[in-house]
């Protein structure tokens, strides 16, 4: 288990002697390439999980129908924007608050000046034995995002723009920091043995959390479920849908690569390297588990069940990308391309309207691979593994379905049934996606 | 305040003490690990950069008519590939003429062989002290041709292809070089004190200032300006738009990151980190003013506006992305995402015809980003930035209207009336951008 | 000539002198940092080349009709994820199976623990004069499934979604891993001083031979050649095919800067920056070629010519992007895209239907690519260049050819006539990739 940050141990100084000057065989210089590899790595994996939101755009602005596609697209590049502001001016601090934890510590952090700048941002505050804060928090932001990003596909076409937005703000700055600091900020779940490597509970059964509880307040679209069958609302543009796969897999390198922290020792990068080639398998395993099990089951293979199925797949590596061998990878990530094509039927028996699929990929295979973490990772355990699951499902569903209530009742989360069913693109911003194209 | 490459200090040897060989105490080997870190920054910047190619392709692709999307991706394509060819041509030596530059070094230097090679693409040639050379003229390759994505935008939809490319040869073998050897060539405008870190003027406002040439003399497209009023002609493709949005955004990190033009060192690693935080900020506080700004004004958010504000907010920070705060960083970019929405509608009453916003974004925002360099930047001042933007804004345009004139004189740059209603792509290249579905 | 992994020689150690402790003169501790950059090489230009999965997705979603975008879309990541597990199943081991190289041993390979686990990805098994194993079986893996992309293009719009996913079994599990053994490997063509520095031949022709021999035996689409001439089947979204081109760019310089496979010294990283350097020249100078040639021969630019004239670029570069000069590149880039706009109304001619034009591209250009090799790279001649990709040639055509014949025998490969003509979205898959739009 690696805890971000805080109690990062001072790995590299440890791993390698100080290189002694010839000059003065007295003197010991620190070495500085750990820092840098480490400081890489960080900007590295930040920049490929940023890439993870113009996935998460593309893949809802996919799967959902053509008049709806600008106001998918609005809230993806808002959500992100609200992310990066919120996660720096509460999030950050509220998740890393040290030693000390006290919810009078979080007030007393949220006024203190280093709300508006993170501690260590110049070069003369370097801490050697880690990297650039500014790297940490580049990398760190990223995740908080990508929690936001699940959320709104699930929702969308017909909630609101700016009830949305305004629970991503809430969501960023503080529900996602403060859940996030019971296990990377050093807190109670990290102490009990909860194992999460890269956040296949923190960001993503979480997102998934926070998505369910949105789903079940603002019901489901329109004419979704009639007369007991469900009706499909097939998405506009599966090249965009494929191409958002893509995108999301490329980011996970750096989501689960980046989160190993470290860089600067031959155990360090050659864990990296297990991480990519484990995260990639599981990708796989996933798709083509899903393709296969759709021919089975329907006859057709399903292409966005398998564009799911890889995504569920590298969801449920997410929790342990390190220890499992490359089998273990593959039957870890297969089960989560499998849950996906059962789920997402369920779901809607349950009137649950998912639209892009977001709590099967991300909350069911989420727990999955959080739970299948004990086959592989020693000092793991299933009942901790569950606990860490079932407190921050609670807390996270809770806290979300308040939200979701009061933003329900304070200005209402839904569009009128007449502009969902023109569309939010006209109704709600005036501005088709594609407005050159005749509609069929 | 950096200069590029030829002032470019050894930074690297001096801040790491020489280790030794134990088995020899009194001989010291050179440290190579700055050497390949730089040289790495500069490849990973690279190709971030040269990624934004793709992101102006789709940006613009996205914000033309269907009917024009074939001739608007083929100049994307083409001038890229132009400038590839025209900077290493002419450009990259014209740019570093080293210390002894006059009007005839620069003629001599066209004739030199090394136009043909730049020295020190060998490793026998390897300066330890900065990068490999080849590396450097990979990334500096990407920034001339940035200038040139810029200009396509502005003039899409009516201007013919290959006067458009020929002035793509002008401007990155001659205008961008000549002008980017002022300060990043260690020309007079460094001499002077000038501040542009990563190129919010040397390249931003001077493609920018291109473009406003450019528009000037073309004249806006038929249609556009009726009776006093702008009609609005909206973009076919709003998920390209996002896409490239979301493709520039990502490779500004390279764009602003590498050109730190060292990290080989905690101090310089460090720095990177800042800038990539920053650049980030700087976006995302964009994307938000611009959102903000256009429900308060129009009572409905705009996509559009919403996409130019994250690229105005990147444009602003560019110029010193590295000594703001991340709140200013935040404040600098939410004027740039500002300045597009009152800028758009502000030229349209000019009735000059920017397709894609290019010339807010690009050249009102890059202005803006050089002019707030002080706030933060020592030894920077208000005086010397207007010199800088002044200076290289009537170099550019003055020179660009030359060559503009020239060609509309020589060959014509419009297209004619026919051929622009129907629409570029049938009528300039015989082929449908996307030819399976009925126009609207 | 650079040979991947078994016989790369320990080039990290021999180049640096080892550091010692200062504490204890007469004891030299390895240095790492030379397997960490290589092991950075590795996972960097790894997932720049897993990106161009997503580059020949949007290019070939882009070249096809709008009828078959989703069966194209299934197809490669379909295609992707199975040469992921096939990769690791069978074909890393098979592909480098050491010393003793022979047909036992082969077969032993395939039932000995290794095949589910290669040696060394742990810590523990660190060989410090390397890289990481599981850095370089994660590149070496996307190597092998670019192979397979470059197949599904030419054989798109008409072959069934199964017996494709067969071949692509066979193809990633046995056919590449042998043909590549022969020279990456260590084997016979590398004794023989054939070079192919990243695979023009070994992976590109190699993809196209077996192309070629799918589209032999699965004949051209219903209607495409009719009373003599060529009937013009154009992609439905260019914008779509432009990205994939710009996807491809991006990934080939992890394509053939990683193949550089080290950079952990002065003279590898500016190896890998060289090559950086020549592969966008090369593609530049492919797309201008295709662009002025398409002008001067058609009247009118042609921008699908235009991109596969970069493509061809960039194919013809790989097998030796370091040893030429910037002006190498330039020839030899443009000749590969002059090749394709000869070389694709030849193939219409001989009745030999490749819908994307992956077989100009990928086979005839690699094999000029393979040929141009001795131009700059001393040790080679152009009998064992020929050598090299006649025997390439033979193996991957014939084997390929077989197991079509026998899948066509068993199965059938391809869809009715009337699936073919409906589109084989709605009549395999039940699911249209843009249900929203009206066909024009």
């Amino acid at each position: 288990m690696k805890l971000f940050k805080t109690l990062a141990p001072a790995v590299a100084l440890v791993a390698l002697p100080s290189l002694g000057f010839a000059q003065d065989a007295t003197e010991a210089a620190p070495d500085i390439n750990p820092y840098i590899f480490t400081t890489l790595l960080f900007l590295i994996g930040g920049f490929l999980v940023f890439w993870m939101a113009a996935g998460f755009a593309m893949l809802e602005a996919g799967l959902v129908r053509s008049k709806n596609v600008t106001m998918q697209l609005t809230k993806n590049i808002a959500l992100f924007s609200i992310a990066a502001i919120m996660y720096w001016f509460v999030g950050f601090n509220l998740m890393y608050p040290g030693d000390g934890w006290t919810v009078a510590g979080y007030v007393g952090i949220l006024f203190s000046p280093t709300v508006l700048e993170p501690v260590g941002l110049d070069a003369s505050a370097a801490a050697l034995d880690y990297a650039s804060v500014g790297s940490d928090f580049f990398f760190q932001l990223m995740f908080c995002a990508t929690t936001a990003s699940i959320v709104s596909g699930t929702l969308a076409e017909r909630i609101k723009l700016w009830p949305f937005l305004i629970f991503v703000v809430v969501l960023t700055g503080f529900i996602y920091p403060i859940e996030a600091s019971w296990q990377w900020g050093g807190g109670w779940l990290s102490e009990a043995g909860f194992s999460d490597f890269a956040g296949s509970t923190l960001v993503h059964a979480a997102g998934g959390f926070a998505a369910l509880a949105g789903a079940l307040i603002l019901g489901p679209r329109i004419g979704k479920y009639k007369d007991g069958r469900t009706v499909p609302m097939p998405g506009s543009n599966l090249a965009l849908a494929t191409l958002g796969t893509f995108i999301l897999w490329l980011g996970w390198f750096g989501f689960n690569g980046g989160s190993q922290l470290a860089a600067g020792t031959v155990g360090d990068v050659t864990d990296v390297s297990r991480i990519f080639a484990n995260t990639n398998m599981a990708a796989a395993a996933g798709a083509v588990a899903a393709l296969i099990l759709t021919q089975v089951m329907y006859k057709k293979p399903d292409l966005t069940m398998t564009l799911n199925g890889a995504l569920a797949g590298l969801v449920s590596i997410t929790a342990g990308p390190l220890d499992p061998t490359l089998f273990g990878a593959l039957w870890i990530g297969a089960i989560g391309g499998i849950i996906v094509v059962f789920t997402v039927p369920m779901l809607d028996k349950m009137k649950i309207d998912d639209v892009v699929g977001a709590i099967p990929v991300h909350l069911i295979a989420g727990i999955w691979g959080t739970m299948a973490v004990p086959f592989y990772t020693d000092g793991t355990s299933f009942a901790v593994q569950a606990l860490g699951v079932i407190s921050i499902g609670i807390f996270v569903f809770v806290v979300s379905a308040v939200v979701w209530f009061i933003l329900k009742a304070v200005m209402g989360i839904r569009v009128s049934e007449e502009a969902e069913i023109n569309g939010l693109d006209m109704s709600e911003l005036g501005m088709e996606a594609y407005p050159d194209f005749s509609k069929g």
